[in-house]
């Protein structure tokens, strides 16, 4: 089955204790298709960038199989450009740039070519355009899953509400659930936030693993423990983009598989903070994915006699 | 087979976001040889308490099979006492009074019935006393599993790496294994830890589940997202205490084993939890453990086509 992933484009600069990068290429919507390529052979993007972007870019997207009609360039604009500073301990960091440049008015156009696509992944972005892409959609996909961040808790809830009314999945960490559902418990927290309108919710904890909520059912996916994360950009788009390019590939949205998914799309995140952007990503073997599934699977597999 | 648990039995006095308590039974032996004897019935106990201990509670460690021929009582003195309160989020605490009393010169005495136990348990506390009880040993056990914390390895470090030689498992959280290593990746911290001596090294992370670590096999067992945490007094040695008491039950030290003791210990220190102190602890069925064993298979089976 088809996936349209909607979201941001960008450069990315990055610093961690293990070294800087010039400006390369980022976005959430970037790690997300990435990510998805290797499940989905349909696989629409669209976005912005300026004029500034280069076409080995856009042809790195090409080359992964990522149709890129719904790509805007907008020639007299600038890509939208993001520069942050992990600290030691790799899970805090600074922003250190934030230019929005054509991001500040992103009008999401689908080319006629896209509608139909079964499944809609909603990169983080303003809660607003992600509502008006579901608007666009001629046909309701089967499944619609966003993923959103505190900024927008802060700036714009109201839209941020009207648009979880919506979609079928979400995807947040743990304190922004915490924020979102104003509880400290994260089952208590899922539950009132899919009382706002997603019927599946998933909870991010970083290096302490994904849990699954759907109605009284829970699934807890570990994450892999890692000699060194090199680079943690992206992991989060990365995993959201493995997970629903893997639901689309098998076309099944039932629990159990939503719980395969998650484990692929952990060990997509795997990969992805091994080296800085996406640069693990981009050569990625069907052998070295399937092994990665297969440590998840010796990781936590275990027979109660 | 029979287990031997050495460590503090004590008085707590607990404060949480949910309420507080007076004086209650507490100290890590007591979770311990309680969570074990769900399993074991060979609970053999080494600690000292004053002449201040009421009788009923060594009752209650009677009723629940713990042998208490090797709880030394000193008359003249008073029990260990500790208080603690909780802040808002459960995952820190401020100590507001630690009173050692007899445990300043406890001297553990192994009565004669106890030599030849197969599994010995060393709760947390001086290193120099949990060496002290395996010289003590007439035939060193088939098991000996080690619980400390950042306290020790910051004043008592040499001691600690002495006694680390002599044991097979220890148990420690995540901030103390990066303290004990000097390693943030928790990966390279177990590498190192068990090179220190244990062949065997388990990593609480709280809410956030276990790894445990054997040569270059690594098992991460989940934990169980709970409504609402109500005291985690006790919630680790529960954990060790469920552990131990299922491997010395089972007589079996496999890894695959030890699997399924993660299970065990997490399901037994999810109920400890769920009230003040030991309280959940004393009154548990063999069919709410086994449901509980089952909510844990639940939350973190998956399969992979």
């Amino acid at each position: 089955m088809s996936l349209l992933t909607v979201g941001s484009v960008a450069f990315d600069a990055l610093e961690t204790p293990f070294g800087k990068t010039d400006k390369i290429i980022g976005g959430a919507a970037t790690y997300i298709t990435l990510a998805a390529s290797y499940f989905t052979k349909e696989n629409n993007l669209v976005a912005v960038v300026g004029g500034d972007f280069p076409k080995e870019m856009i042809d790195l997207l090409e080359d992964h199989g990522v149709s890129t009609e719904g790509l805007e360039i907008v020639q007299d604009g600038k890509t939208f450009f993001w520069s942050g500073k992990y600290h030691e301990d790799m899970n805090t960091r600074d922003t250190l740039i934030t230019e929005l440049n054509v991001m500040e008015h992103f009008d999401p156009i689908i080319p006629e070519s896209y509608q139909g696509t079964e499944f809609l992944m909603l990169g983080n972005t303003v809660p607003a355009t992600q509502k008006l892409v579901i608007e666009r959609m001629a046909k309701r996909p089967k499944l619609i899953m966003l993923d959103t961040m505190n900024l927008w808790m802060n700036i714009a809830l109201d839209d941020l509400k009207s648009v979880l009314k919506l979609v079928d999945l979400i995807t947040i960490n743990d304190e922004e659930a915490r924020q979102l559902s104003g509880e400290f418990s994260l089952r208590k927290a899922a539950a009132k936030i899919m009382a706002m309108g997603p019927k599946t919710l998933i909870i991010k904890k970083g290096e302490h693993g994904a849990l699954l909520f759907q109605e009284d059912r829970i699934f807890f996916a570990p994450a892999l423990p890692l000699e060194e994360v090199f680079d943690p950009t992206g992991a989060g788009d990365t995993f959201a983009g493995g997970f629903i390019g893997y639901l689309a590939s098998t076309d099944d949205i039932s629990f159990e598989n939503m719980k395969r998914a998650i484990i692929y799309g952990s060990a997509m995140a795997s990969f992805c903070v091994e080296k800085f952007g996406t640069e693990r990503l981009v050569n990625l073997t069907q052998e070295e994915i399937n092994a990665r599934v297969q440590d998840f699977v010796n990781l936590s597999s275990f027979e109660i006699q």
